[in-house]
């Protein structure tokens, strides 16, 4: 896809990152140099590499020349610690590893408590231009020695449609982090669907501050964007004020981040002081917007809001909520794409007809082709034919998809069940002093799962058990309201900032005393 | 990919075919019963179907169950005679025909032809509703008695990415028609072209006038519309008063015709009764409008032009000239498609830079797989690892691509190379009584090949070969003028409608008494 659109457009501005540059020649011609070093390191289709990188240049020429020659590539989540790196290198057999010089001691830790460790390559990248010193496992190099002399002519490799581009761990709050393999044909079409849906095009201009590790900045709205020939400003971390300036400075015209990020703009002093007018798209992904802010942002931003969802497994992109929609149908996650079938499935099977409420089930070609020797969880995520999102939802009758709970969020409470979103946005609408409510299903003896309120108030009120009881009375049914309100100055979140509600579950578990 | 989309539309208006009109829903239970039947005859992935159809529901229903079963499906050319079907029956090794009433008598004609045909199912579609009797060779049915009561729900059978979707045969002027193996995946990603770059989209409300048999009707311009959840008005053929009495009743919004149906249109008379005012975009194929055409056609239809370049081995897209550039670069074939790396490559292989003429050569995910059993003609047309198009260009110094000529048409004449299409330009534009001019190169002693025009006068106008000689003088080098003037009534054409320049070529080869 890269060789195509730099084919197409050599001079156009492909990737700012910083003070560096690149046109699409330029950055095919990093690409292609990484390419040949891997090639003559040894390199082959299906070795694998994995990768620790923020988000650079350097991580886009690592993946499109792991795309290039067949290799797999292996993002590292950065939010990791030695265990989980030392984990993923040896269960993806990961032959070398990219690293950038801020992380080389995250890496030789992960190495070290690898025995025998099969890693021959560590590839230092310039990243922040830290210190670093070669560690005990593996030969070290940095990127300029490994590049060595190899030009930037196009290699020649053959690659399967169904070869596995890349490897992406999911966080795994439960259990070992699975290794979701994605397939070339899958990241292809996939990358297609925001210049589908969203318009993405080469007059584009976006930033990437997303971590470029996780699928939904990598294929959702990165690999598109570049096929579409559009200019991808990188930034290493989210900061309001440098993201506002970016906007202005580099005439960016789409944003991708989470609902707080906008939040925390619209708040930030220097949101009057920006030139926000080339903005015409904002992204946002994970959840919903509450309404008020999504009204606010629309006025404040002058641009259309969208939101995507999917999962890393469907490579991610599965419904886009379109800016049309967006405030008729606020809390919705929005149409299937076209490459994605939807369906509404109960737990037989069967698929369900429009306004029943089942497990979200995916059919379409950029499905993973299965968690890396994973045999067991691979049946168990595509039993009866259909990808299974592990997420409850249904549809309206104008065909917009509803998300209502994670299955293993939804609490079964004296024989009914309870969608844990749905008492979480009540006590958000009805209690403005509460800043963070989690709402988990806990063990109890006569109700099976009691239902629990886990409430972070906001910073220097004060908020009482009794008060948050009454807000939720106020507006839900009596089966509904929790039994028991527990207060946290802090909730456990996984690296891409999901709240980790089986943290929470574990930690209370013995609050009803069973 | 109709699945999806009938998934998402259920009740969007898909396929008008005259008084029948078909929502998503009704065309994609049209497709499943048709599947159902195959599956219930035997009919398994791999094995051929052909069809023999003008444009109706039943040519795309068939398509679409072969696509969903596995099955090959073998459109006919209708323009072909029984000689060129029973080839193509043969070659193809076709289990059935699908076949409408009104071409009964070609497809009995061809099967006579046959030895010990494998042909075991003719199925009869109502077409024209034309009387029909049973062949001697096969099961003749109608295609109610063959559809039973079969159901309408998904069938579901697996089929690979790059498992043939059609045998698509190619005109064949100089040898046996040579059969294109496309695949799913190729005609899959070749669909998204129209949507990625002329903004087809779901809105779209679209004439099919060209036959569906020919990929570019059928591949570039009908699977894409269907999966975008577009409206297809489906004619039977090009007629003007038909046309724009159709854009205006159906509100029409995209067309796409040969460059003299446009000038035909805006010759006739209803021209100036019919509101076009829904029209947004008019797609032109097969070679440039000329100028003057162009100018008054935008004005005339008010809406934009473009022109979609490429072949069958293709699927077909390659380029698209898109309207802002229809007036500053005209007669140009434009830009090449995200999907589609476009190269110039001379005869030994090397890729030329931009500006330099060779021939025009392809990659990319929906090239074809081959020519079926024909490996020694696929060997050749994927020489150094490219498609070789047959044609020679060149790209500007703004990336778009200029076709010169077909290479075999390119005229060696005392050791220059002359492209026939220049010389036929500069007699268009130089000799207003030109109704036609076709430009080859015939054997000669002195000059290996000889430059000849053979033309057709304007009706009621007299023209000499003194004054086609002398409006030649007027715009070109000498060694490009034409040595000969041949005067003919009509040219030889092959079924789209292309000029048979190697017939021409054969029918004077001793005009120069070599």
């Amino acid at each position: 896809m890269l060789t195509r659109s730099a084919w197409r457009n050599p001079d156009r501005e492909a990737v700012v990152d910083g003070a560096r540059r690149f046109t699409y020649a330029e950055l095919n011609g990093e690409v292609n140099r990484l390419a040949h070093a891997l090639l003559a390191a040894g390199y082959r289709r299906g070795d694998v590499l994995a990768l620790a990188s923020g988000n650079s240049v350097e991580f886009l020429a690592t993946y499109y020349a792991c795309a290039k020659t067949g290799v797999v590539c292996v993002p590292v989540n950065l939010a990791w610690g030695p265990p989980e790196v030392s984990y993923v290198l040896e269960h993806s057999r990961a032959r070398g590893v990219v690293v950038e010089s801020q992380l080389a001691g995250l890496v030789d830790g992960a190495l070290q408590l690898v025995e025998g460790s099969g890693v021959l390559d560590v590839v230092v990248a310039p990243g922040t231009g830290a210190d670093w010193a070669a560690g005990s496992t593996g030969t070290w190099r940095d990127l300029a020695t490994f590049l060595g002399d190899a030009g930037t002519g196009e290699p020649e490799c053959l690659v399967g449609d169904r070869d596995p581009i890349s490897y992406l761990y999911t966080s795994g709050t439960t259990s070992a982090p699975k290794g979701v393999v994605s397939s070339h044909v899958a990241v292809y079409i996939e990358s297609l669907n925001a210049p589908l849906v969203l318009g993405i095009d080469g007059k584009e201009r976006s930033v990437a501050m997303m971590p470029l590790f996780h699928t939904a900045q990598l294929n959702g709205f990165t690999t598109g964007l570049l096929y579409m020939g559009g200019t991808l400003v990188l930034m290493r971390a989210f900061d309001p004020a440098a993201l506002l300036a970016t906007i202005e400075s580099e005439r960016i015209t789409q944003i991708f981040g989470l609902p707080m990020m906008y939040r925390m703009m619209m708040d930030h002093p220097d949101i009057d002081k920006r030139d926000l007018s080339t903005l015409r798209l904002a992204l946002y992904a994970m959840a919903p917007m509450p309404d008020t802010d999504l009204r606010r942002a629309i006025e404040v931003f002058g641009c259309d809001f969208a939101l995507g969802f999917g999962q890393t497994e469907m490579n991610p992109i599965t419904t886009v909520f379109p800016p049309e929609y967006q405030l008729s149908h606020a809390g919705s996650v929005g149409l299937p794409v076209p490459n994605v079938q939807v369906g509404i499935m109960d737990d037989a099977g069967n698929l369900l007809p429009d306004g029943e409420t089942g497990e979200i089930v995916y059919r379409g070609p950029h499905a993973m082709e299965g968690y890396l020797r994973n045999p067991d969880a691979t049946a168990e995520a595509f039993a009866h034919g259909w990808f299974h999102s592990g997420d409850v939802g249904r549809f309206d009758a104008d065909g917009l998809l509803w998300f209502a709970d994670r299955k293993k969020d939804v609490i079964k409470t004296g024989g009914e069940n309870v969608a844990s979103i749905e008492v979480e946005k009540a006590l958000y609408e009805a209690e403005p002093r509460i800043q963070e409510v989690v709402v988990v299903g806990l063990p109890h003896e006569r109700w099976s799962e009691a239902i629990a309120a886990i409430v972070t108030p906001k910073p220097g009120v004060e908020l009482t058990e009794e008060e948050v009881l009454a807000a939720a009375r106020s507006r839900l049914s009596g089966f509904k309201v929790p039994k028991a309100v527990l207060f946290a100055d802090e909730m456990p979140r996984t690296a891409t900032g999901k709240i980790q509600k089986n943290v929470l579950r574990e930690q209370h578990k013995g609050h009803f005393g069973t």
